[in-house]
């Protein structure tokens, strides 16, 4: 881990940046030491310092956790590839003509998951030589795409929280993960039909998972599941 | 109010027993002073002092809310009528032979409701004479077959859980409801089939709404989901 920078705020929020090879990304923790980690994947569009993130690793280090954000594939401070190039305006082209965004985002958010599981497990090799103890994934959105395919790849985490995504290619996958899973999506999604979302959750094999549906579209995830997923990983990280 | 005895434990816990008209009535509330009320609806085949309302007062007045509980008719300490010594064995016949028992419940806990609901509206007429502020319901199987109806005839209450019913003759009634809902299910409910459970969480009209469905059998509705509760009633009554 090459640490470009580390400052502690006067009421004990430590920040970290830092690269793992060409990846950067953002630590999270308490004043004092690392508490069990949990890794944090943002949506698409976004990157390691979205307000998502902050908000998050915020509540995350409040409760103890040590929280890690890197940017994906193609986003935040990271290039973009012809693939990507021509992936963005594509979406971005359906969602204006209010077609279905779905086909295109799972394909492409597919290409960025297969990038992204090697990235996350460097990082988390490099995290576990200075903590060890349980891990835990958040992410929802590009989060989800990201976080089923490694889960399967990565055994040493063990509790998630996902959401917010078709269960096309991941029902497959979802249907290997046996963790703790707390699974979000909004009850009038216009992008994800209510049935796909349904279906994802139903796919995984853990014996405890929970489903949080809120009414609302699909930017209108409330914030309070941000603290649910906080008490989730008390229950399973702690 | 006719209160029968009222101690407060050393930690604080302060139980009343009392009847309003015939109705056994329970409230649990800290030491100084009644918070926010929590009418709580018990299960079928139990009582006000079932370990569900116990636990769930105990979390509720920890957080600062008076709990109340009363006895549902022919439920606790009241008589059984007619109706009712007919209706529970052939619930428990079809339960022992397999048997959907969903429209005999049903049939049963409405006519339960019909005479519960002016009975919840005295109790409320009465808490509200020593107390004032916003009021919330919480009961899920029984609890929510009377908690439905009494939402509509009830403007007083203002937020609910609920959860674990068929939505027959419940679905045309909560979609008169508009106050915040949190629902839970089990996903692998042996007696109210899913679709059964989605359906009732979506007649709701409420624009915040939130379902939380949990792996596992009717009987297995996770501890946690009372935790839960409380946070919502923090969020929708403090």
């Amino acid at each position: 881990m090459n640490i470009l920078s580390e400052t502690t705020t006067a009421d004990g929020f430590r920040e970290r940046e830092f690269t793992v090879g060409e990846v950067p990304g953002i630590l999270w923790a308490p004043a004092a030491g690392l508490g069990p980690l949990v890794l944090m994947g943002h949506g698409g569009g976004t990157g390691r310092r979205s307000p998502a993130m902050v908000g998050r690793g915020r509540l995350l280090v409040a409760a103890g956790f040590t929280a890690v954000a890197i940017d994906a594939p193609a986003h935040g401070d990271r290039p973009r590839t012809a693939v990507d190039e021509q992936a963005v305006p594509e979406m971005q082209a359906l969602m204006a003509a209010g077609e279905p965004v779905g086909p295109v985002v799972e394909r492409y958010n597919a290409d960025i998951a297969r990038r992204a599981v090697p990235e996350w497990q460097a990082v988390l090799d490099v995290l576990l030589e200075e903590t060890h103890g349980p891990v835990g994934y958040f992410g929802t959105n590009l989060g989800t795409a990201i976080g089923v395919p490694l889960l399967v790849a990565e055994p040493r985490i063990s509790a998630a929280v996902l959401g917010l995504f078709w269960p096309g290619s991941l029902a497959a996958l979802a249907k290997q993960i046996t963790i703790p899973i707390e699974f979000g999506l909004q009850w009038d999604d216009e992008h994800i039909p209510r049935e796909a979302g349904l279906a994802l959750f139903d796919a995984f094999a853990s014996q405890e998972k929970t489903l949080h549906a809120n009414a609302g579209r699909h930017k209108e995830f409330p914030r309070f599941e941000a603290a649910s997923a906080v008490r989730f990983f008390e229950r399973h990280l702690v």
